[in-house]
Order: C-alpha cells, then sequence, then structure tokens
C-alpha cells in the first residue's frame, strides 16, 4: 500500500531580459525558487520570452495538467512596492519593441474575447499575508498593455478556472545604481515572492479541501 | 414639407463635489457646455451624485432613447492632463466615503456580469483631435474603483452597444491653490472636452452614415 | 521746468531652447513681455544663450545702471506649476552638455565666492500676489545645478544689493503634447509672470520711498 | 612605554520619531552603529529631539573636541534612496510642528550668518563607495526647510572648518506597509550609511596624513 503524495504545482514565470538590459530581477527570482516547496505545492520555474508570438506559445506548453496555480512575475521600472495585477485587458500597445522587434500600435490580443480577466489568484489572502510579514506590497489595478499584461491574459483565457495572476517587481538595488529612482532590493523582492507562493499554497489547500 | 432635423444627443455627466471639496470641475465644466452645439450633436448635461446608490439609478433615468452617446466626466486629483479612460472594472474599493457615506471593501459592482468593459468611444479619434489642437491628453488604462470607475461601468454594462466613455480631469487652478500639485486650467480643460465632443459628433455622424 | 520721468528698469531673461528642443517657453514669455510696464517699472527682455560661458558675461553687460531689479526665467520640465527658486548654489554639475557642447562635473561657479545667495527678490509678496490672483505657484528650495541656477548665482554675486531672483517655468501645452506630463498653458504662464512683475514694480516703488 | 591609540571620533546623530509616527528610522540606525568602529574611527552615536530650540543646543554639547567628523541622519519620506545633502541653508520654514509645538512661518536661522554651507562632507566619495558597494544613492541639491536643515547648518556653522552633513533616509519597510510609497529595507539602509562611514573614515585618515 502507498500512499502517493501529489504536490500541487505552482507554475512560477519570470522574464528574460528586455529594451536593452542585461538583467531582469523577474528571472532571477523565478529561477532561484525552481523547486522549492511552499506547504504541499512545489515551484516550477520557467523563463519566457519577451517576445510577443512566442511568449504565450510557451506559456501554453507550460500548462500542464499538473499545474494548479500560475504566478507570473514581471519588472516594472518605476514602481515602488511589489504589485499584486487586478486585471488583465484584452489589449496591446507598445511603441518598445519587444525582443523580437514588435511593437503593437494598439489592438486586441484575442478578438472576440472577453475585454478583460480579473485575476484569479486570492488578492486579499496574498496582500494580508504580506503585511503580516511585515514586507509592503500593493493591489495594483492596471497591468500596462506590454508583455506582462499579455502573458497574464493569455493564461487567464486559455485556462478560465486555473487560479493564475500577475506580480509586478519593482528596480532592484543593481537597476537602481545608475538612476535615483525607487527599488526594492532583490532579496527583499524574493521574499515577498516566496511569502505570496505560501499564502497561495494554503488558500490552495484549503480550496481543494473545500471542493474534494 | 417639413424636413425634421434630429440632433443626435450626447449626454455629459460631472459629478457634485465630494470628499470635503467645495468644488468640482468636472461639475462646473458640464453645466457649462449644457446645450451646446457639435457638428449635429447637441450636448444634454447632467450633475451625477457620488453616492455608489443613487448615481447609478440616476444614470439609468438619463439614458433616454434620444441619448446616442455619453460622456462622463469626473476628478482626479494628481493627474497631469485630461485623460481618456480605456476600461471600467467590475469591481468597486473605496475607503474615501462616497456622500451618502458608503465605503466598499472590494466587491463586484455586478455580479455574474463581466470582469470589465473597454470604453466604446473612439479614444484613437479622440486622441488625435487633441493632438492636432495643440491640447495634451493621453489614454488611461485604470479608471480607479471609485465613483467613476462605477458609474463607467454602469453605462456600458446596461447599454452595451451605446458609444459611452469616462474622462477624468486633473485638478484646476482652484484646487492646486492650496498645494503645488499638478493642474490644467478649468477654461484649457473645457476646450479639450470641447474637442471631444466635436471629435466624438463628427464620428457619430459617420458612423450613421455607414449603418444607414 | 521738465519732470523727467525715471521707470525703473526691471530686468527680465529667458533661455534659449536646448538638449534638442526646437522651443523654449522662457524665452516666449520673455518675448512677449518685453517693453511692458507693471506701475512705474519697463520691462526690458533679453535672451541668454544656454552657455555656461557666455550667459554669465551676456548678463554682466545687461545689468546697466538703470537696472533696478532683475527677474531670470527658465523651463524646469517635470515641475508642475511656477516655481520661485529660494537659493542659488555656487556650484555646476550637469551631463547634458550645454548648447556649447560643455558639462561640468561637480565644480564651484566661483572658487572663494560665498557657498550659496538667497534670492533678493521679495518671494512672500510675489506668492501672495499670485495666491490673490488666483494663479499657483510655489517657492522651490532647489534651482538645480544647470545654468539656470548658474545665472541666478552670477547676477547675486556680482550685484549684491539688487533685488534678483529666478523663476522656473513648468513645460507647456506644446512641450507636454508628446508625452503625459505636467503642464501649464503658455498664457497661463504669462499671466503669472505679469502678476510677479506687477508686485515687484510695487514693491520697488515702496522700497523706494523708503530709502529715498 | 605606552602607544596611546587615538581614534577618530565620528558623532552620528538620529532624530526621535516626529508627527505622530512611533518610529524613526534615523534613530533605530544611529542607535545600531553606536561604539562601531570604521578603520581608525570610532562612532559616538546620539539622538537629537525634534525641537528646533533644544535639538541646536543639544547638538552644540556633542561638539565636543574629539569629534573630527559629523554625519547627521534624517528621514524624509517620499525620497526613493538614501542621499547625502549637499547644502545647508540660512532658512527655516514648516508648518508641521516639531515636537514641541513650534512652527515656523520663514525666517533665518541665524540671522547675520551666510546665506547657506556646503557639505564639508566628502560627497564624492562616499557616492564612489556606495556604487562601488552596489548600494544606490545620490547626493541631493533640498535638505528641506525643517529641523534636518536647521541641524545641518548649525553645525557647519559652528564648526566650519569640520567635516560634516547630512544624510536623508527614505521609508523603511515599517512605515511603508500603510501605503504604496517607496522604501527602502532598514537592513539596507543601515548598510548605506555602514559604508559611507567606511569611506568617510578612510578618508579622514589620508586627510590627516595629508595635514599632519
Amino acid at each position: 500500500l502507498v500512499a502517493v503524495y501529489n504536490a500541487h504545482v505552482i507554475l512560477l514565470t519570470g522574464f528574460e531580459p528586455f529594451d536593452g538590459d542585461a538583467y531582469n530581477p523577474s528571472m532571477r527570482i523565478a529561477q532561484a525558487l525552481e523547486g522549492t516547496r511552499h506547504g504541499r505545492s512545489r515551484v516550477k520555474s520557467a523563463i519566457l520570452p519577451v517576445d510577443g508570438v512566442r511568449a504565450p506559445r510557451h506559456l501554453e506548453e507550460l500548462l500542464t495538467p499538473e499545474v494548479r496555480a500560475v504566478v507570473m512575475l514581471g519588472l516594472a521600472r518605476g514602481r515602488t512596492q511589489v504589485a499584486l495585477e487586478r486585471v488583465a485587458l484584452n489589449w496591446a500597445e507598445y511603441r518598445i519593441p519587444d525582443n523580437a522587434g514588435h511593437v503593437r500600435r494598439g489592438e486586441r490580443l484575442y478578438p472576440g474575447a472577453p475585454d478583460a480577466h480579473l485575476s484569479s489568484l486570492p488578492l486579499e489572502t496574498i496582500r494580508i499575508a504580506w503585511r503580516e510579514a511585515g514586507l509592503p506590497g500593493y493591489v495594483s489595478d492596471s497591468a500596462g498593455l506590454y508583455l506582462c499584461n499579455q502573458v497574464f491574459y493569455t493564461v487567464r483565457q486559455s485556462r478560465p478556472t486555473l487560479p493564475a495572476g500577475f506580480i509586478h517587481l519593482p528596480s532592484d538595488e543593481i537597476l537602481a545604481l545608475a538612476k535615483p529612482e525607487a527599488f526594492v532590493p532583490l532579496a527583499f523582492q524574493q521574499r515577498s515572492i516566496e511569502v505570496a507562493l505560501s499564502a497561495l499554497a494554503k488558500w490552495l489547500e484549503m480550496t481543494a479541501l473545500t471542493v474534494d
């Protein structure tokens, strides 16, 4: 008689560097947390290309049946704290070319699909966990119109019932060395993501108990 | 033989003052433009109460069959320019009580309704009209979670095919007298709204021609 | 018997465009107010080159005996309102080259001279005049380390007893057309400068009466 | 035969809480670094009252002959990084009452004294040390007009030849928990101050060698 322990898999994505940067904290944190366990969940990390065509395709491949939740990370220079995104819009518009050289002049990501999807992560649960851990963070009402919003929308549209959401990261000490912009040290950001993952893992377990 | 001239009615709403202010530029501009004509359209102005229960009810009454488009105005202190809102969220969350004393701790406006509605105003047409008139303005990706977003969502949800949208106004010279915040003089803001209404009126005529 | 009317001359300077801009609102306003009269004072306008070597030389030539006060104008993109500068520092440091290609890596403007000079304009008088005229504006505690600060320091150092000061202007509607930055329309800015000049003129007359 | 080791004493000051806060990171860091050694220098910490009358008196008592340099710390909510202040102004103006209830409507700190004093700390040396240690930080051109500027001016005026300056600290994770403002974690801030003290200590030794 063998007890099979089925860990929930949380897919954690970061982005590769873009816009001329040699570095992206979202990539660093996703890599650092690969394989970590939070309660009954295990983190599976992946790095997405900053490419409006390849990123969603790559994401679709990552959304295997074992994935029970998705946390996507991305960089938002100028932000002051880590930010849970509330909503993904069915819209793309950007002048900074992605790494494949594409720009978007304003168009729907998925014609005919809903205008937007709210995050299906437990935002309040994570916000409270951050607060209790003494980690500043907030819920943002706009994920922008760039790749971050696109991959967020893609997952919400493709797997409507899957808990999935996006967290924007501010600059870290490496990026902020060049100019007097707001930053949060990478190690501190990573702790915020770990606390979010733990809160999510606990919530997944509670939800599973309720559902099963 | 009688030529019946059927002017399109554009409903233009402002809000009464709130949060202790004695004054709201959105009210002032809506009142100033009452009855003005732009091409074949005529402006019908109304002032909405800053009350999460009464405002949507009042709006519903204003949405008579003659109304061909809706432009809603509201104040957003701290903004630097007039801003066309891109999206209305099905969410309310605010700690600043409305004028009836209500706060919202985070809840759907309309349970079961879509997560969000994109503006049905011709955003690019208005943006270009502003630019050609030398009037700075931009498209914003978040209308907040207060009354402004609520009335915007209400109209988009209630009349899905009606061209309707929201424009946020920055502080004006009266509000900015007390502190060094960004402002745009009221007369200049009003001009931006007139140009938006003219562009909208022209677009309504073109659309009518195409449709009829 | 001839009554000689000796108008006070107020020297009003603006700067030519710099940093690739085709346009500088400080130049436009200085030109527009050339020859205007405010009480017993007459405005004499001049445009300064954005050149750390030529600008102070040119200023010295402009400081003829008839000049009873100096108001210098300059552009500060990103500011939200017109700003009376409180202090000029004996320091230059800038990486954006002036129009002659000079940069400054951090050095005293005048070795051996005082570290700073406070403005000798009647700041409170002008601030109150703005308020009474309904024109937002504030007193700033830093004029930067670029040409604006340099010419301000130069006049205060060269003519210590002369009422002289600097007013920074925000972007106007022309500059702000390209991005969603704070701006104040040029005509509104010009009115703020006119009110400042009138308040200064009145103060000069009062001071002259007291002194004579 | 006894070798007497005369450590340089660096006076490090912080402020007590003010404006209703229960906490001030400048106090915490000053206390944490009390007695630490940096090269041949030893830190002597002191907490200043937020009281425009008592603070300068207390400072004067602290300026004993053994003190070879002074680093003053203070909180500046809203700043994004630690900031070396370039200049102290001979001016006080604040509406937020100090802890003794005083406000200042705009007046000289020391009538007849110079308008301002530049910092006598080696700003570039500290800035480079921060950069080499990977710690974001910048040189600020305004220390405000509150108590921070006052104590900075007081020391520079009272001991003109003593290396002395002010470093403003941003909010930390405790203060930023309540709102989405910029912050730098306290431990990270403390490291920035330690690196500044080490750079200063090394500079004091070099200067002593040169002078002796």
